[in-house]
């Protein structure tokens, strides 16, 4: 990380945005492998539009012109989450839209919370979603899952689940239970992994208006796990039954099974996943990082019905999002990633004199034609001293234009070359991202590597 | 363009949003060629860092927390470029950066301008920078004129020209003029092109007091442009002289001939270029797309000495930006420009029934793990309507996985295929930005391609 003077904005050195830029180009390609078109919204969105939808509004952000005159900008906020303005993206361009429309999106979020390990101010989420008119194939929820899952897999990240419920499992319940205000309960049970139980159990009386009775019969069902479709016959012996809730448990049973039939182990049916946001109204996922429990969920999302909707027509849709900014941090805090240079440059062409500079920009640009990224140094330094600097940045060859010749810093080799069919190895061409424990321990520099050739 | 409701902050469609990622992939692939490695800064700075340069201070966005109840936030706001944000990001990270250190930064920045044409609130900028400790070589004054020409050059847009001139050569020539507020004159002739003369003379008498003849000088000196560097000559005709002025002249000298010997026609020394900004010390750069004169420049920068500085050791650098939503939106805004679909599906593989949804996933998949992108139909419609849906959308193909056959949807061929093997067109692949001239008018829809196969 970088110096993050400015707590819950951070920022990454150049090492970890290669990390970061890996990540991000990995969500693209298998986004656009299953046809997500991409877009970006305005950062900002009016406040009504923000404030309307859960009790997120307490983070967030509004701006104003340092010298505003009139009220021009006032009531404009930056958007917390990519969902939001896309709902209204899809309704102020539904016309010019082909429906099912899908979408991936990558931006920044911000969010006005107190920052904390895995939480930040300002982050990068990546959001797929489906949306449709009037109504959306329910396949599209097993379809989220199954992406998203392909995408972790494709990660050098240690192993993760989706931990998927629906709401209608958890509205449906608490219904049959007496319950009036089931946003109430959904919202203390997100904080299940977060308070102890006592507290827990005081929130739901207070907050939601629960007998003990009923708080048991809550914490049972948030008990409920599995891998298959057994959660069923789990939720079943509580003996609570609920139109509402045989329909949320027929259709989480069928994303587990549709998920599961393509990625074994990849989702858990998990029946305390509640989501802290109130537009969901059907699956919702969350992805834990196997060994890291508390860092919070890097993948969230679920289904909405009713957040896209301009008063005739509404627009239903699913979305699942990963949280870039958290799972980079982790990697690159906990060291479990690392990126091989942090530079793209492959080859550093020496300077001899500053008058045959133009000799090696041509060498440069002979390489560059040919996709081979490169730098031209700085200055005409002794050869040593342009040796170093490469090996500093972590470029691997070093040309010499005078003897046309390449060396390769770190075994010392150098032969002659031809700008014009000399290639580097394909693992040295970019700079790539590696686990750590594949890395190997950087070669300490020879007095061999630092003589002029 | 979208919807836009909110004056001067642009979205795009997904077609136009497929321009503008071609686009930033470019700048991104020859930035990396050329040895950059990227970066990102947070959106938001403190506000004494926003406001220290120039004039640009009335157009700051400040931010706050909607239910704020300390003043945690106070202070901060949203950056207005890229150069101010890197420069705090040098300095604060400089123990662990590699100097000269080369970068490129590809982000969103917010001014609260006037919207107009070319003018927006919210925009893109990828910009590139070099900056050293102490000293920094001159020839990247060369350099960042030749990279950012080698990216206009790559891309599908008007011929343009870089425009150069250099501070020391404006501030020079007004000092021997007599005149103490040269920044004063700067501003004034960064609008030359916005102002009709008589009121640009009223300007300069009245906001740096110069007498009218001193006027007519500094006028005279706008005027003078070359291709090459006779304009050194007719600087030195106007009779004036100052060393800052022969400093300036050699160095604008060396930029327009360095420049014009590897890329020709490619850089105009134009007096009149002065850039608003006050952080500028040397060389400053403006673009102007042929054709698009009032647009305002696609490209700028120049050189700051002083801007990145933690009172001890200074960073001086130099760098130039592609301002990539002014460019979008003219080339979309006038149709130069179009993508072959907006999607990117090369193929709609079709649903028979529910019952063979996954028989109709195993194809996609097949197809993706050999980088196809592809999705699957939304719902078993008759044959006829699947196709018409690929065809809104510009997917040219449509795989039938029941008699194992594709069917190109543009000239209504269908023919046996192995979802193992098979490949698409080169030019199908991905959806590939065109100039508008270059497109084939879209084939109408037959009644053979509505037919079931």
């Amino acid at each position: 990380m970088a110096g993050a003077r400015l707590s819950g904005f951070p920022e990454w050195l150049p090492e970890g945005r290669v990390v970061e830029q890996s990540i991000l180009d990995t969500a693209r390609r298998i986004f656009e492998l299953h046809g997500f078109a991409s877009i970006e919204t305005r950062a900002v969105e009016p406040l009504p539009e923000l404030t309307r939808k859960g009790e997120i509004d307490k983070e967030v952000y509004v701006i104003r012109r340092l010298h505003a005159e009139g009220d021009g900008d006032a009531g404009l906020g930056l958007h917390f989450d990519l969902t939001v303005p896309f709902a209204r993206y899809v309704v102020e361009n539904a016309g010019k839209l082909e429906f099912p429309f899908r979408r991936y999106q990558i931006q920044k979020v911000w969010r006005g919370e107190r920052p904390q390990e895995g939480r930040f101010r300002e982050f990068t989420q990546a959001d797929i979603d489906v949306v449709d008119k009037d109504s959306l194939a329910f396949h599209y929820e097993v379809d989220m899952a199954v992406v998203m899952s392909a995408l972790l897999a494709a990660l050098p990240i240690p192993r993760s689940v989706i931990h998927v419920s629906n709401r209608k499992v958890a509205e449906g319940f608490y219904r049959a239970l007496g319950v009036t205000d089931t946003a109430a309960v959904l919202r203390v049970v997100d904080k299940i992994d977060k308070v102890p139980e006592p507290a827990l159990r005081t929130m739901l009386a207070e907050q939601a208006g629960m007998s003990e009775s009923a708080i048991n019969m809550c914490l049972k069902l948030a008990s409920i796990r599995s891998h298959d479709t057994s959660f069923v016959d789990d939720v079943r012996a509580l003996g609570v039954s609920d139109p509402l809730l045989d329909e949320g448990l027929d259709e989480l049973a069928r994303v587990v099974s549709g998920v599961a039939s393509l990625r074994p182990g990849a989702i858990l049916a998990d029946l305390r996943i509640a989501r802290g946001l109130d537009y969901y109204t059907g699956t919702v996922y969350e992805t834990e990082l196997e060994g890291f429990a508390g860092l919070g969920s890097i993948s969230s999302g679920g289904r909405y019905d009713a957040l896209a909707s301009d008063g005739k027509v509404t627009y239903p849709g699913v979305g699942i999002s990963l949280g870039v900014t958290r799972l980079v941090s982790v990697l690159l805090g906990k060291g479990l990633l690392a990126a091989t240079r942090a530079v793209p440059s492959a080859v550093l062409v020496a300077v001899l004199d500053e008058e045959s500079r133009s000799l090696s920009g041509q060498v440069a640009e002979q390489l560059r034609s040919r996709g081979i990224a490169c730098e031209v140094a700085s200055k005409p330094d002794k050869l040593g001293k342009q040796i170093r600097f490469a090996e500093r940045r972590g470029i691997p060859f070093v040309w010499f234009p005078d003897t046309g010749s390449v060396k390769d810093i770190r075994t010392g080799d150098q032969y002659e070359a031809d700008a014009a069919a000399w290639d580097p190895p394909a693992e040295d061409l970019h700079p790539r991202v590696v686990r750590m424990s594949d890395l190997p321990s950087k070669a300490s520099p020879s007095s061999t590597q630092e003589d002029t050739p």
